[in-house]
């Protein structure tokens, strides 16, 4: 039989950095506040709103300031920006009254974190050993999340002790939560599930542990549910299946929001989520972006088990 | 911990029948040919090649003698037609020596069966209760679908001591397997770990059980997880997340074939199909369809644990 699953489980809606990030045309500034705005008024309780990241680099997310202090998000919803390094983070606190937590990365593999931030995790990790501190003492929770935990493009198996002494490391220099990212989408429930037993059992009461998965080959939702299964509760996505990664090209979304909630809601695990709402915020986007997207509970519409007469 | 899963599984690909029949644009017989013989080089060995329905109904496989006397498969290959009732079962009979087993259906709910097929289940099953025998008496295997086990977009839940009830009575009036078909994608894994765990148990060594899942919303391969968790080793899918149900309209494609074999041979369960050779496969059907297809793993390509530098 399938172990009991959580009462509750929490989601951080992603899409407006980690979806809007990859898309190749600049989504308005306008467009990105109504749309976050939409999202927050879905029941869901956290958004990733955006990245100080430099703007030659990520063009999309140039308006980091000019998104934060347009968006109005109900009481109770947390809204967090992605900071890649101390730079970032000096950007960021510019607008510190505008969110609530930032989230920091790097990768468990040295060929992915090279490729994505240009330099060794050694230096990315000392970085972060600097960063969170300081977030910290602004008063921000920090998420640190560690992409390609389950595997790598470049470099094939990741060990999980790898993963999980950078957990630690992580842990210890403050970070509330970590998140493992199954960046590419490499990962399977069999693995998914002996990971986050170990680590909510090593980690439990010392951090958040959220999981981060990837519909890459069609197994995000199976992931879930392992996780879910292992006692995870944590759990990131992107409305419409929007997002990847920008290394390698053709790393697909992460998991959409919708078809996520309405599984956990289809399991009996709560996630004071609106589905309808949330259906209607992905229809939102892929308006705006002019594109079908991954999503499949966005083009069904939701599961009616009381349906009248057909 | 998650359950230990079966060494091995067997799928049947339904993308030639259960895909092609809710394509809008009639394929070319050749092309259907063309298709089903690359399928039955990837090493899978069941396919379902196309039914023997009314040309007014389904005027897609309308050829269906034709694709049978066109294919070539390898020995090995298994091949089935579907047939909807005792004018099928004839007109299937006259090209006996070209298909191995035949598919026969119902649906677990009286409203979807009478949408379907136009009657009450009482009429189809006493119709299924002839067909069967007249099949097995040709020599041929008989699979009995029941449709909408998991649920019922018209009916709302399905008993599913109603389902076992259907197919014991199929078992008894000679069916060799019985697949329980989640027609619009209603299923959750709790619920599948459930239902997979009674049939297992309740009709081990009368009839193989096989597991039908679509991907409506996206929970398509966390089902099948789930039915593989209960012992079930038998699924089918569609190449290339083809296929749905002609009621009600919207209802999307069944899983991946490539999907699921990519999610299967992760967890270290063999199903004897090279994973390359059915994506170039998902990816001919692409290119005559002359469309995206639902499929992620065509999209994305396979895992690769040992790709090069990257």
């Amino acid at each position: 039989m399938v172990p009991a699953l959580p009462d509750a489980a929490c989601i951080r809606e992603v899409g407006p950095r980690d979806g809007f990030q990859n898309e190749p045309e600049i989504i308005s500034t306008c467009d990105k506040i109504a749309l976050i705005d939409r999202l927050a008024r879905t029941g869901i309780t956290r958004i990733e709103a955006t990245s100080f990241v430099r703007a030659d680099v990520v063009p999309q997310l140039a308006d980091a300031p000019q998104v934060l202090a347009g968006i109005d998000v109900p009481d109770g919803v947390s809204v967090s920006v992605l900071v890649p390094n101390e730079r970032g983070l000096d950007a960021a606190l510019d607008h510190r009254e505008r969110f609530h937590e930032i989230g920091v990365f790097l990768s468990a593999s040295e060929t992915h974190n090279r490729k994505n931030v240009n330099r060794g995790i050694q230096p990315s990790m000392e970085a972060l050993e600097r960063v969170i501190p300081r977030a910290r003492a602004a008063g921000l929770k920090v998420e640190a999340v560690i992409a390609t935990s389950f595997g790598c493009p470049y470099e094939g198996r990741v060990s999980r002790e790898r993963v999980l002494a950078l957990a630690r490391r992580l842990i210890d220099a403050g970070a509330a939560e970590i998140g493992f990212g199954d960046t590419t989408g490499m990962a399977n429930p069999l693995q998914v599930s002996a990971f986050f037993n170990e680590a909510l059992a090593r980690f439990d009461g010392e951090a958040l542990i959220t999981a981060h998965f990837h519909n890459t080959r069609g197994q995000g939702l199976a992931n879930a549910v392992a996780a879910l299964q292992a006692g995870c509760a944590s759990f990131e996505s992107s409305v419409g299946e929007l997002g990847g990664c920008p290394v390698p090209a053709g790393a697909t979304g992460n998991i959409a929001t919708e078809d996520l909630v309405s599984l956990l809601h289809e399991m009996g695990v709560s996630t004071g989520i609106d589905l309808d709402a949330m259906i209607g915020a992905a229809a939102a986007v892929r308006d705006v972006l002019g594109r079908p997207l991954g999503s499949h509970t966005l083009l069904a519409g939701p599961i009616r088990w009381h349906a009248g007469p057909g």
